[in-house]
């Protein structure tokens, strides 16, 4: 007791330090086109096909020789003999998609057709190429496909197996250590029962682990963790393996709070003490070639956390991009008052076409986000907005 | 052949009788928590407890007896001492968080204090309830926390698990068949050779059963169809215990498409012909309960009856909110000319600030999906866009 933060870190620049401490995985795992949409490609994909890869009617109608139709019209129409095999004088009916058979080189569209009997009459001239769909027109045989880090989508997945495949290399998921330390937690799986006065079930250790998985990481929660150093030393010592970690709780400069010291006396502790709020006791560091986040165990703080630093974390071990999210432009309900030097994190709840904040809510009251649709942003040099002033809210995902 | 569509229903009606002609499903499942978010609550939650259940300690600080305090301040401290209850003249070290011993009614925050010893001098007077989180500060037994119809994110499930629950009753997923129909597919799993002339790789099964995964529903797509209206019947009366049935193939007005006339002679055929361009031939119906959606088989049209009528259906299905989705404004790189009386899906890539739209590409050009990072799309009433117009981009998920 007694400690203060040292210093505190921009956002920006902590999320820099902390992106700059580690690399990205890049290993590559296989999996079945089934299970590929959402996942990153490892590698380049270049067509080892022709699509199509037969000449193809592009019309529902007749397939012919172009030099058959010289001058036909309505009023001129030639007449050609319904036949299995298209030669000189000779058609073939064709559907859309369908082989052109050889001799064909046109397809006369069946609207400008009639047929009586095994005769058909052409009432249309047609070159070389007409209605007919050549090899490769949709994709040529050694065509770049996608490139390496490519997110894949279902319909993505469809153009793979439209080329033969069914299996791709995706980058692995970056498996993701979630640690809830503190003496006053207890499992969920005593939580049937009211805990002792002093007591809390273990939560934020569940939403980490949601988000985790949500945002493509593999999560893997350990037990509770008590507030004695050696005990979180030796639960990250045995979660090394893992591609990041997450201490959550004991972040602050409390008596308790041990975590940041222990990331320090393991590896390196590049910032304790960052410009938002809620969320300012966060710790970032990295062990060896690990990231570790240390996330507040107030609620609030450790969901922005989660939001600032661990969100892109997970994208910068998977090579996962980041899509553009929704972002509302509404106007407040009410005033927001924040506090300078800090990014404030300001939950809102819409309100027809306008937003208002919870501004009574401290960072311990997890039942705010609940009640929360979104959240709006204010940078540090800004104290605040005005009631009715526009403004961009993001989603609670 | 000759067979024309009689008429065309705007995308909007259609998606309205469509919408109308089925129920949402409305029976739950319970799931544990830990693989909630993304779920829907099927019944509103009550808390069952206080939080915090116990009376706390918002500052790390000494609990104290307000009364104890009287006109204290750094010139004119007060003594008190350390002990392990609090009574007249004692006081005990308290963290955030805590449980507030009996007999104190505040805390007297650690900066304005001074230990020597067992002994504590207390600089600030304080009332009753100062630095005190009481009991249901956060939430408070009988509290409504959740509507039934509540999408439940990461941070909802640490909520719930607050309240001492770990299990919830959400609605259960929409169970989609998906039968792909034609004579000129060929299964992937044989698709590790080129398929003879004429035949082609099934991919819209694909397509299809992924986007129904995304969008929240379980899909279960059976094998390739022949184009046979008897095989059509028996595959569809074969899966009517599904809660939506989409047929792929066979939906325009050629010789060999059955699939609208299947649904027709089993049920209800709502609407055949639709005002979208790529997607016209799709067609909507209803057997029984089970809505229908016959997807054109070409498969950028396809995809295009996937995003405005499977993902509709398979939300109301499911009691699914519909999250706000991005949409970016962006600026076309070229003019986009649209057909009249059809609302145009336009594929777009991005090319720095602006769009390019990719105009060339017919329906059945799935590689101009995969090139494309989005789309436009343009109004019924509306002949283009110019080059330079700002336009709403949506991106391809």
């Amino acid at each position: 007791m007694g400690r203060i933060f040292k210093e505190r870190t921009s956002v920006d620049e902590a999320l820099q330090l902390f992106l700059d401490s580690f690399s990205s995985l890049r290993s590559a795992e296989e999996v079945p086109l089934e299970v590929s949409a959402g996942r990153v490609l490892a590698e380049s994909v270049i067509s080892g096909r022709d699509v199509p890869h037969y000449r193809r009617a592009a019309m529902d109608g007749y397939a012919v020789r172009a030099s058959d139709t010289p001058g036909a019209s309505p009023a001129n129409p030639v007449i050609l003999q319904l036949s299995d095999w298209v030669e000189e004088g000779t058609t073939i009916w064709v559907h859309t998609g369908a082989f052109l058979p050889e001799g064909a080189d046109a397809v006369v569209m069946v609207e400008d057709t009639v047929t009586a009997g095994n005769m058909v009459e052409i009432r249309a001239q047609v070159y070389p190429g007409r209605n007919v769909g050549q090899v490769g027109e949709d994709i040529k045989k050694g065509d770049l496909i996608f490139e390496a880090g490519h997110f894949l989508r279902p319909c993505d997945a469809a153009v793979l197996a439209s080329l033969g495949m069914d299996r791709m290399k995706v980058f692995r998921k970056p498996v993701v250590a979630v640690i809830p330390t503190g003496d006053e937690l207890i499992s969920r799986e005593k939580s049937g029962e009211l805990p002792p006065p002093g007591m809390i079930i273990e939560t934020n250790g569940l939403m980490a682990t949601l988000y985790v998985k949500k945002w493509g990481g593999i999560p893997r929660c350990t037990g509770i963790i008590p507030d004695h150093p050696e005990s979180i030393k030796e639960a990250i010592e045995t979660n090394l393996d893992a591609d990041m970690i997450l201490l959550s709780g004991g972040t602050s400069v409390g008596k308790r709070d041990h975590a940041p010291g222990v990331v320090e006396s393991l590896g390196k502790l590049l910032v304790h003490g960052i410009g938002v709020s809620p969320g300012k006791p966060a710790a970032l560091g990295v062990i060896g070639k690990t990231p570790v986040v240390c996330l507040p165990g107030y609620p609030v703080a450790g969901l922005v956390a989660l939001y600032f630093f661990v969100r892109s974390g997970i994208r910068k071990l998977g090579s996962i991009p980041a899509l553009p999210e929704p972002v509302l432009r509404k106007r407040l309900a009410a005033k927001i008052s924040s506090k300078i030097g800090y990014v404030n994190f300001i939950r809102v709840v819409f309100e027809g076409e306008r937003v208002r904040p919870l501004m009574g809510a401290g960072a311990g009251v997890l039942s705010s986000v609940a009640k929360a649709d979104g959240y709006v942003l204010v940078p540090e040099n800004v104290e605040g907005y005005e009631e009715g002033q526009e403004v961009d809210v993001f989603l609670i995902e």
